[in-house]
């Protein structure tokens, strides 16, 4: 019997198919080939980017030359404009801004073949800090409410480049993917005088069945309501609304289960497709109480899905709680 | 400069380029091949099916053989289970249920070429008919409290048999896409003291940008914030929550307005795979005075994008009033 579960947070129902449930050797993904061609990412090719607002290099190197660890650039097509003015208006019932937004590109690596599952963890570790001063920046830019920190692997995920690297976007507005989650929050907060996520994190460190494995800091677990097959959540276990006030070693203690989470879910699925979200709290909200930041790490097994879009309803082939056994039995993999 | 935009419905904000906007040539999408093989749905092969639940078919002729218009089968593969009680219950912080519920199908023709588009008007008719009637049935079985109708036209719309087909699922509770209008709607009532699909309407009208075309009882436009190109919304001018309740003669205005804009669309964008899905109020609730139903229908010509599974925003690089001109000034082409 399929069974219907709902997420606690933003109350979307999701169909979990418990008979025909689809073991890790069922989703017949075949990694992407790796291309040959021209890399605009790869060390020595700095000047087929937009100017670096970031790097961690070399001391001495010169910007936008080779010497780089990390190096963040506008994205050259960018889905939003950094200059100007929000022009708030409306006509009748409708509201409306000008594009407004950074929309920047976070190089992970000068080498096209690594991945965050390969690199030194020291080096996985200079990502996320990137990601913590690159928010904080553009955090001072009072235009900007939210900022999403987002990565897409693999083509069947969005990835337009195979070369390492992730994006972040900041809005004027608070995106509808925050926005549910802080309503849900909220409504919780209300009604238990706790944070809903804290709440989850004790009842999934008392059950055990959905969690993969956790450190001092952190832990990984495939949430209740999964969306997608081996879809993982990855959340601080203190009580944290802000990824980017997270202290020093908070961010050592998330590249550490970071990279094991992406070392298991590669090794267990082929490489596959996947995106990763970096859920924080927006700006201008009071909302340190009851929000708790996380990402979420949700594999594309499933390829185009005619009943989601038809229906906005999910099924996910693969109870959580397999998905989390698969992943917690995996022999850690060895990095490059 | 690219334009954010709100839905005045649900809150969701997407982005609309209008630099770099793209015509119905950009899309560079080919039709599937049509397949040679072996089709369960033709006539003929009724046996290959679950029985039927409903036909409207020639009078003598036996269930399950030729002889039939249009015919509904439950869905051989359910995402949900049509029998059993629903079971609900808790674990902690999360609520679960049996998944119960009715999955059919809606064999639109026992002509295998046939679509929507083409089909006499009559028969289009007699599809809107049949989804009528099958939802007055479950609406019957205390146990649901929502039904929705969608089509999946095309391998990359989700359909996995290209023989014309709807599908219908009957749920025990409200997908988020219909809960999350109903917000929208009572939220806009309460402080309008108007339906908002209603103050849309005369809105629309009055602007025309974005109005493609409209008979005596139903008008098309490209939603103000669509999120995808050539997104379209198909509404009755007048009030109605209910599509079930519609009166005789609704049905016929529908079925010509709906007709015209798959003709349109179609020769437009060669045949692009679609998805439709019919909005109608949840039977539960007390929604009457506010609640509008309506036809959505989305080509699917963006194929996957990693910017939206990154961030729940939406990227749509055809302005609606682009769109609706397109339409507009289509030729409605003949049918076959």
């Amino acid at each position: 019997m399929p069974e219907l579960r709902k997420d606690p947070v933003v109350g979307r129902w999701v169909i979990i198919s418990t008979e025909r449930s689809q073991r890790p050797s069922d989703f017949k993904h075949q990694p992407d080939p790796k291309g040959a061609g021209f890399c605009p990412f790869c060390a020595g090719n700095e000047d087929k980017t937009p100017g670096e607002v970031l790097a961690y290099r070399l001391s001495g190197s010169e910007p936008n030359t080779p010497g780089w660890r990390v190096r963040v650039v506008p994205n050259k097509y960018p889905a939003l404009r950094i200059e100007g003015a929000l022009g708030e208006r409306s006509a009748g019932m409708f509201e409306m801004m000008d594009g407004i937004g950074a929309h920047e590109v976070i190089i992970e690596t000068p080498d096209h073949q690594a991945t965050l599952a390969t690199l030194p963890l020291r080096h996985v570790e200079d990502v996320l800090w990137v990601f913590r001063d690159r928010i904080l920046d553009l955090k001072k830019d009072g235009r900007f409410s939210s900022a999403l920190v987002f990565k897409n692997h693999g083509a069947a995920a969005g990835a337009s480049l195979e070369h390492p690297h992730s994006q972040l976007i900041a809005l004027p507005i608070v995106p509808k993917a925050v926005e549910e989650e802080l309503d849900g929050c909220e409504r919780y907060y209300r009604s238990h005088q706790q944070c809903i996520y804290c709440a989850m994190i004790q009842q999934e460190s008392r059950a055990r069945s959905r969690v993969i494995l956790e450190n001092a800091e952190f832990i990984a677990f495939t949430p209740f309501a999964s969306r997608f097959p081996f879809e993982v959540y990855l959340l601080p276990k203190a009580h944290d609304a802000s990824f980017e006030k997270a202290h020093r070693e908070g961010y050592s203690y998330l590249a550490a289960i970071l990279q094991d989470v992406l070392r298991r879910t590669l090794s267990l699925l082929n490489d596959p497709p996947y995106n990763l979200m970096l859920h924080s709290a927006p700006w201008g909200e009071e909302c340190e109480h009851c929000y708790h930041w996380h990402m979420e790490i949700t594999p594309r097994l499933t390829g185009v899905a005619g009943f989601e879009w038809g229906t906005g309803f999910y099924i996910n082939p693969t109870p959580p709680e397999e998905a989390a056994r698969f992943l917690r039995e995996m022999q850690e993999p060895k990095g490059g």
